[in-house]
């Protein structure tokens, strides 16, 4: 659709109005990395930073699609517009799971304000991260006020939703509670809040004393930078206790993460996983964190857009390809090794790596 | 430990004299990236080619390590020696599934010709696939005849279990039905056998009938190109009988994957298993296909390794780091974007992406 300028300054035009069919399909363009997603985005750059982006991470089974509709209708209830992400980058084994989410979402997804999009794994060259945040982009620059993530699994190479979103909120079901202890190290990395759905259920006190527990334990030692003034003497307190207490006092340069208890299908808890929502935006504003992700995810889109480049640049040029493959020969006797005949490509490549792209 | 010359000459030596030591040591480098896992590897490439890398792939739950310890000991029966890889990329969540598995391979791991390595989700810089593949090498190198490879879900962009082995099993469970319909475009794509495992479960037919509906309708187009002189009328047979019969009379030029039952908790079926795999193996090696693949393999491996050193070159260069963040303040106003940013960082890299590896 971008292949003539016009189709281009005519879905440029429209976007700008505002039209939902151009929200739909720039986002597809941008997704799949059709012709002219680059152009659309960096003409779009200067409109970023607006939206909140807000992740819900957790495993499979956790309410996460239940807990994001009821986020999307209380924002819509402020008046404000959502986006929504959907990405499942495990195993086309738990479509199922995926298709049922799909179903859940439909009640909020006729709502003129809201926009959602479920995303496939991307094949190997694209990487899930960098294509999240560029739709999460493309929504931004529509003007959405919210835009939540919803992803499958913490701690994930492929998908480090930390690196994504601005908060992050990891959900957990009483059923997550034996597997706490082998996510701790992942879990306390990307958590900004915790939310314990399904909280009617057995085990609900148990699992949140647990991270509770956890958070102590990194609450114990943020909390010595607390300046005196704090008036708490915290030092006599248990660790849960204490974790609570920080989290509530939370300032400019302090966020524990709060443990939070919901009821995802009667609605139970929402306002205050909001409530926290909120708290930890400010928190980030105020602290300096908000711009210090940002830039980071600066960052890391640069780097992205660095190695798809090269990527693109070295795999797709058909001279490149004909002296690799005159070079398996050599590799299939052993009379060269990959590390020899990378360094040799990488040697002759200069020129086109360096190109600028037209 | 290879930060010495003569400790890496040492584990050389140890490593050709069939020490068990070495090989372990050999593999921990490989898979973490330690100095010297080049040269290493380097130096091992004329050895490579005599094992057989059998992947085993399917859901979590599908018993696959208990067929994977079947297999091991029917290898060691046949007298001989057997590397396995367990794979699991999924989410931390799952952990306690992969401890389990772990236990049940127990049981075969004290044998001096067996050796198990399990492997971790690798950070982002690595690569599942290219790191799973080096470990092989060493397996291979240091003489192993059979490689096992175990990973978790199929058709996933982060590991595809089919560039990676010579010959790859998909395994079912009846409970796996549901899914076989989304599936089926990836599992058609890399089984060259599929194994329905716990056969003896409700549904396991129905599952098998699945499958072979599904590759009747592959083996509809690809026996047209079958020779008249085979002597079967096939035209007038149901799909499923006729994949059936086309595995059975599979030549150097055709394959069509069997279905096979097993009920690993008794050994069901393991025979069986071990036939089919040979019997790919031979079809791989007179059709010419295992070259093809082998060859495939190592083109893999040389685009891995260039993308590694580009990554290893730009990220790891103090002068490229600080020059990015430099940029960050323009892209933070949108004066700049990703991808202007990108093509200039990539131009003024030429130098630093063209050097030979010392």
């Amino acid at each position: 659709m971008t292949t003539t300028a016009s189709a281009y300054d005519q879905l440029m035009r429209d976007f700008a109005d505002g039209k939902r069919a151009a929200l739909a399909r720039a986002v597809s363009v941008v997704e799949n990395h059709r012709a002219g997603f680059d152009r659309l985005l960096a003409t779009w750059q200067p409109r970023l930073g607006r939206a909140r982006r807000l992740g819900l991470t957790g495993p499979p089974g956790a309410g996460k699609s239940t807990l994001t509709a009821l986020l999307v209708k209380a924002y819509r209830d402020a008046g404000l517009s959502v986006g929504v992400i959907a990405v499942d980058p495990t195993s086309p084994f738990t479509g199922g799971a995926l298709l049922g989410d799909r179903i859940r979402m439909e009640s909020v997804a006729l709502d003129e304000g809201v926009f959602i999009r479920s995303m496939a794994t991307r094949g190997s060259l694209g990487g899930l991260a960098a294509t999240t945040s560029e739709v999460a982009d493309v929504l931004d620059a529509f003007g959405m006020d919210r835009i939540l993530i919803e992803t499958v699994g913490v701690g994930q190479s492929e998908l480090d939703i930390s690196r994504i979103a601005d908060s992050s909120a990891v959900v957990l079901v009483p059923e997550s509670g034996d597997s706490i202890q082998t996510l701790k190290a992942g879990l306390m990395e990307i958590a900004d809040l915790f939310v314990v759905n399904k909280a009617d259920r057995p085990g609900a006190d148990r699992l949140r004393n647990e991270l509770e527990l956890m958070l102590g334990l990194r609450a114990g030692s943020a909390l010595r930078d607390v300046p005196a003034h704090h008036g708490v003497d915290l030092s006599r307190k248990n660790p849960a206790r204490v974790a609570r207490e920080a989290a509530k006092q939370t300032d400019a340069e302090h966020w524990t993460p709060p443990v939070l208890r919901t009821v995802a299908t009667n609605a139970e808890g929402t306002p205050e996983v909001v409530a926290a929502l909120d708290r930890h935006f400010h928190y980030l504003e105020r602290s300096g964190e908000l711009r210090r992700r940002r830039r980071r995810r600066l960052r890391d889109r640069v780097m992205h857009v660095v190695e798809d480049r090269v990527r693109d640049r070295l795999w797709r040029d058909a001279g490149t390809n004909a002296w690799l493959d005159d070079q398996l020969a050599a590799l299939e006797t052993g009379a060269s090794n990959p590390f020899a005949v990378a360094d040799a490509l990488l040697a002759r490549s200069g020129t086109l790596l360096t190109q600028v792209t037209p």
